[in-house]
């Protein structure tokens, strides 16, 4: 019971942290930032930070894990909606994409974190890629069991849609410019697969 | 007119310097290929390779030039063909992707390759791309005049419509695991556009 009173107390300091380390990183990027700078910000002494974390790549990487888990959740309450299946797509995606290119578009060291974040959380960028088509392919599989939408006449696959879908988004997230695009490109994309698929208007 | 028949000779001899190096870099890479290594798949001595290329970056840049102008050309045919609209786009983009990226994949050094080409001729890939896009979106307008296909429905304008389908293309060619998955992506991909502007079937 102590023990789980000094987790929960343990856990509010790191997000307290975590939130410090945000304004920090974004404010200077990421070279720049040092473990003083976030102890400042979180109002503690550089000592009491380490106690936290290991360094400053370690407080990096559970700030990504924080992050993806956030864009997620985000997603998943998106795909969930009571709504129709155009609605649930477009929602979950833009709730996914928006939520995680949010913290890149917003600060001037932009490209910097999205670098530092491609070098020290690789595997959750994977992770998190694959847990979003999965998402994508069951919301797709649901709608078909319902009798929403059908993919016979474009002969594919749950699995190959929720892939080109993940593909398009990719594409769309390299390739356009600002927030607004991504989110004009993304209700396209939403419009042709459920005009496809038979779901639209 | 000695001087165009000049001209052809060193076109002739310049074509057959760039078909000894494609050899050479795809079998070495593009770090561990020489200019003597070229020089000697052509059969020449590496001075006169000099008079007909500056350097080894120069060559390699000419090879993406000329790569780059049989890849426009092959889409070009793909979507001038007499065939339905899509049967032009899929012939189209195929074309030109599959072209594109043959020798990247045909190589052991491929993923280097593909560096030197980002780093030697990114302006070519850059306007590449662009002219393919340009050739998608009057592919489009085409078919729209001649009331094929109708972009009602989706409410896009052919420019959204072809910018989308390139960032599609874009994250196939990068997400993809071989050829004949990006074939298999382009094909579904073209199937959902052509379902969704009323031209399937």
């Amino acid at each position: 019971m102590i023990q789980n009173v000094n987790d929960s107390k343990m856990d509010t300091k790191r997000h307290h942290i975590l939130n410090a380390a945000v304004e920090v990183f974004s404010r200077f990027g990421y070279r720049k930032t040092s473990m003083q700078d976030v102890a400042d910000a979180a109002g503690m002494s550089r000592a009491a930070l380490y106690l936290y974390f290991k360094n400053k790549d370690d407080l990096f990487r559970v700030l990504m894990e924080r992050h993806h888990a956030t864009a997620t959740a985000e997603a998943e309450a998106g795909f969930a909606q009571t709504a129709p299946f155009e609605r649930r797509l477009s929602a979950g995606l833009k709730a996914f994409v928006l939520s995680a290119m949010a913290p890149v578009q917003s600060s001037p060291y932009g490209q910097e974190l999205f670098e530092a974040n491609n070098t020290l959380a690789e595997d959750l960028n994977v992770a998190t890629a694959a847990r979003l088509q999965q998402l994508t392919q069951a919301t797709i599989a649901d709608a078909i069991e319902a009798g929403e939408i059908s993919l016979g006449k474009v002969a594919v696959t749950p699995t190959l849609l929720a892939e080109l879908i993940f593909c398009a988004i990719d594409g769309i997230k390299k390739g356009s410019d600002g927030l607004d695009q991504i989110e004009e490109r993304i209700d396209a994309l939403v419009r042709i697969v459920a005009s496809a698929t038979g779901s639209a208007g």
